[in-house]
């Protein structure tokens, strides 16, 4: 094991620059899904793309018609076979990738994000891709949540699983999800069955909770469920000093509308958010505004509380909308689950990697919060009486996720490579 | 007419300290009434009271039957006859007073509104109802609009022409009108069919304008539109610290409608206002508040504007329930109308009072603001097609109405019995 | 001790319901402060009230002069005597009661919250106290909360002090404390520093948690540390209608303070609280409003949060009356602290109760919310070096605490005085 | 001067087209002012521009350095002199010219707008200069108010004055001023002076008043005073889910301020107007917005009213800031004044136009509002001593003034050149 982590380490850091290189927001990975596709099918892997890597209509959030068109005519460009952008068009990213041993034992799963975020990297010097010359080459868009470590972990453990299959039993399925960020994939890759089967479920994130590299977490807690709307207000538009009676001002229906949304009373029952994380609203500034638009994001401790949440944010919204006369379109673009770890995983995790070189220390659980869009696996996985977690990979960082000065240690990867590897192969019968 | 006016005027002061000393609140008017119809049944008018007088339905803004039946026990303790009692029960206030000269002539109508307001007289020793020892006998009632002074006109008016009936043509009705201040009472009267078939109609108010003894104005401009609603706000209440989020906050509805109702647009077309007098929310400071209480008020510059301002009102009243899920009850307390005098009274007015006494200086027009519901009289007065106007009788006023230190001086009190004696006769083939 | 418990039984109900019908409001009680004061005296305890029982400046949340100077009076009719009048004059109500057993020892102290609530008890037949003839005798006060109860529970431990003294070893203070209600008479007793040298102390509350008569709990977790201000708001008044912009609008500031005060952000590190309780604004509907009050509390986990949301909340108020240029007073009238039970007293007070008679089942910890004024006591003491407790005991409720049919079973009474009287002799080398 | 304007009316629409194709925003007409100052010097007058023509310091809403530096790189490809580029540097644009005719007579000034509005042209068929070929040749910039009409009627006037300068008396200034749109360009021509000395003065707009053509209007009434600003907020973002109490919250400030600032007052004096046109605020949805930027512009019927509106919706937005505990920046980026043009030059222009070819009726005052910062030459002029009006010319519109289809009928322009022509003339001594 060490000598195949040792012996993969410098092609991790080259397919992490790779990805970093060329980040691509969600639902539009068609290059990135491209890439791992083929490095998959090269791996031996049977891959599954487009409708048949999961459902289109359990998608939120989708880009853009133009968006979408114009990022599959730059993947043309940059080589993107016509058959996958057949598979790919209109935003089905994303490639599921099954491994079966032909043995008896387990179904494992694996899930790996592979969207990036609309931030411009920052071109100060010391940003190490700067340094080493591995900078996005996209304007406006930048792997910023080291998702570009969480594939190159992903093709880590495929090769792994690719060069041990003689080794292992059962059956391994692999899936890189398109859009994360948001809250709008994992449910629709959950929607096509990949989850009903499996007995053990990983996946995780690096560099969260101030670990360093080499140490990880068998689980976590605080996962908060959570659900992302857009509102988008239509008023009319008047001249303000002339005719300020015609309006229908937008603009105070989503100044109404965001101000009233954090007076959601707190639940005694747990924690809760709310936040409007973006208001655009009006043209001129002697125009009564006919136009806003509201990006809104509710979280609870749990499903219920998140529930109770997302009702309460739509009925404010749509009485702002009334009270100024507007109208009032509301868009669901995201939804995640509260996550809760079988904390049966925490001594399988303990005693896989109890024999490490990269990982040092294996921490029971790890507080965390946010929200992840895997919860739609975890869950699915222990409805169906499965074991499911979340892990966390140490890495130091200098600025936070999603900041343009993003970045990781690349030492985290073959610690990351290794503790899923170990994890996976344990108490299938496999042997080390 | 010098020597009526001169002789009267004892009487005059009389009445209107007399009225000053038992005020009472709109629709409560019983011993007020009384006095009234006793005195002009003694002037030998026909009188009408109870549903002869107005339209139990189109009365507005009632008092809680709470109210009423302790200040009709109050009523009885005070003499007012039984048989009075039974025909004002339930606020059915007020009196009109007819005469027929029997002789052909024009009908004509004049308007004296009898109630007072919620304000606790003051007791300073400059006052001058407290030097003379005629103050209010009533807790937290007051005569602080001058009503006391205009029913005294009426007392007035009526007397002479019950003195001069020989001398006079045509029909003459007298409206003491319940319940003015809140624009509630003059609607029930029209509504009864009095002004139907007026010729004539003329109301007025002592003290506006800045205007000294003496000088009076024919017309008035600027009275706006005016509606007036309460609205109820009912949540439901939860401890706050334990279990905020089963609370519905009826004091964040109230203040959502407070804040958002004076968003409403300005009006191109003219004056707007919108006014929230009174907002009282909540019970304890630890519980999520059930209840609150809107009193508001908007006005226009015309009839459409008024509308649209109220329309605008309940729709934001109502969003900001829907907003705060709780219930809403609206109940309209008030109206009035605009006002727009018929200008060929001018010069009608003017000529009456050329050779008088009391009155100086009658100015064509006089721009005022507010809101009055002898709008109403005057409208319906006007679509019959009649002529109506609304006088201003100048007097200095040390402090506004409204005020706990109002008052005025009883010098204009002979000025406008003058006037409108002068004014009611002109044009009728009368002679003085 | 089963003895002495069933002996005193019936007492523990006549005092209750004396304390029933006589309700009265913090830093009012000066006839319930009598009868303790007296019952306390003849137990043989040495006695301190007004100046010597609390300090005057660090109480809390007073009523108006005129409020205390009437119940003064009535206190007078009541037959309390002018010397003790005088100590509690002008609201310095409640006492400390003091056994000194001559033997080395612990110096063990309990408190006892003696005020009641500004409710009207319902006039139901359902309600026993109507039943049973021992409503309260006063309007719109009411023994709402269960002091009534506590102030039962320490007169039976202080019976049972009297009785037991000579196999009891060390110092007993039991503190009967006003004005819990708002958290407003706790930190006053402390600062005349009665906790200072406490090692061990005791309080607590019946009919929390839905346990049932018997059960019993050590300690509880989740009181929330708690500001309470009331904030005044002195605008300029003006008709609405003719000169709008004269005013200076109360009434928007409050509400903008009211809406803002809910945005404050929920914190990450704990459970955050703010609700305004009571808004009350304006005057007359056309009047813009001139006064407003807003009664406002904020809650936190920690101190540290409670801090965080009180800051916060001054600074919205302010911001919200500069936003509408009117004046702002703010006043602190309530304050309480987080409570964290010493876990050592759960043994302490499982063991104690082990032989009970009353008490059937002791649970270590309950969960809470809501704040509690003993948080001063308790901390005092902690930081002192002593343990403290805060207990629940169990009884079924039809009705909330402060609800106006609010009642207990009174067969939680010899319970609470069982698990008291245990725990403070036990591990002082008392034998029972 | 009939044969005058028939000659010349062709070149008016060749004037007026190739304006069109090339519109300039505010302070940006680089390209514009240079046509506009070749055609000028070609006829003989004595130009102004770049600190000859106005005070650099008391210009408004300058562009950002960054699109002056594009535009001037601009200007240069189109062919504009060095030597004019470097007079115009930094949005020193808009020209003045001066003919003194050597003999005595009054001093008249005129003055036309050139900039043009941030509105991408329709490319809709209808719209007539895309029928003709003359569409704006500029994305997202159009002359969709008129202004390139304005000059052209400038450039005719200015002929006139070429070609008869012989039979005119007195001093002519034609101010070809910038960036009317937003009141942001006239104050600074003001400031340099030009209008200290002038006797009769004259502005105008076509189109506005639903006028035919032919129809003309002496003066107006309406235009508002008004101040515009931006105020910009910067608060501290943070991770919504995990950390929201770090974040202060620029958008729930800039929602607090827009909500309140409809909250001003109606003022009893005159008209007032307010309005936030614009509101942007936040960047990711899970973010705590940190910035927010407002759009805000006031009005009011008088000067005074107008700095009441200002002063109150400064106090409203800092207060809001205050609030939320985030910094403000406010910029005033324009003003204009309220306009009372001169009653006596309404039978002046009346006369002047008596025997006019194209004129067809005179109107002696039209209803408008709006703002105009034409107002600061109006206002200097009246203050000197000098008469000045703002006249109308009807043209007949399918869309409104700033809409992306606005278009006039071509017809007007030798209108308001005859119109003003014969009124320039007039009373002082010259013959036509």
């Amino acid at each position: 094991m060490k000598d195949f982590i040792n012996q993969i380490a410098p092609q991790l850091v080259k397919w992490r620059r790779d990805f970093h290189q060329y980040p691509e927001l969600g639902f539009m990975e068609y290059v990135t899904t491209y890439k791992l596709g083929k490095e998959l099918e090269r791996l031996g892997f049977q891959i599954y793309i487009g409708e048949d890597a999961m459902e289109r209509e359990a998608r939120l959030g989708l880009p853009s018609e133009t968006d979408l068109k114009e990022k599959e005519n730059e993947a043309i460009k940059y080589g993107v076979e016509k058959e996958w952008l057949d598979s790919m068009h209109g935003g089905m990213t994303g490639v599921v990738a099954t491994w079966d041993t032909g043995k008896p034992g387990d179904h494992t799963a694996l899930r790996f994000d592979i969207d990036a975020l609309p931030i411009q990297e920052t071109n100060q010097e010391y940003h190490i891709p700067n340094q080493e010359a591995f900078t996005s080459t996209e304007m406006q868009v930048m792997h910023a949540c080291g998702h570009d470590g969480h594939m190159t972990i992903g093709l880590g453990v495929a090769s792994y699983i690719s060069a041990h299959h003689e080794q292992l039993n059962g059956r391994f399925t692999l899936l890189f999800q398109p859009a994360e960020e948001g809250g709008r994939g994992a449910r629709a890759m959950t929607a096509k069955g990949w989850l009903d089967d499996v007995d053990y479920f990983y996946s995780g994130h690096i560099g969260i909770n101030d670990m360093p590299v080499g140490t990880i977490s068998a689980t976590v807690k605080g996962f908060l469920s959570s659900t992302k709307f857009n509102a988008t207000f239509k008023g009319v538009s008047s001249h303000a000093g002339m005719k300020p009676e015609a309006g229908k001002n937008a603009l105070l229906a989503a100044a109404a509308a965001a101000t009233n949304l954090y007076t959601i009373p707190r639940h005694s029952d747990g924690v809760t958010r709310v936040n409007v994380g973006k208001l655009l609203a009006g043209s001129g500034r002697n125009i009564i505004p006919e136009d806003a638009h509201l990006e809104v994001e509710t979280r609870g401790e749990t499903k219920e509380i998140g529930a109770y949440m997302h009702e309460e944010a739509i009925r404010i919204t749509k009485a702002a909308a009334m009270m100024h006369q507007v109208e009032c379109k509301i868009e669901n673009v995201g939804v995640t689950e509260s996550i809760f770890c079988d904390e049966s995983l925490i001594p399988r995790v303990q005693e896989a990697c109890r024999e490490s070189v990269f990982v040092k220390e294996v921490l029971p659980v790890a507080r965390v919060s946010g929200s992840e869009d895997a919860s739609f696996m975890i869950n699915r996985v222990q409805e169906k009486g499965g074991k499911a977690t979340y892990m966390l990979f140490g890495t130091k960082l200098n600025y936070p996720h999603h900041h343009p000065a993003f970045d990781f240690q690349e030492e985290v990867l073959p610690v990351a490579v290794e503790a899923l590897t170990k994890v996976i192969g344990r108490g299938h019968g496999n042997v080390y």
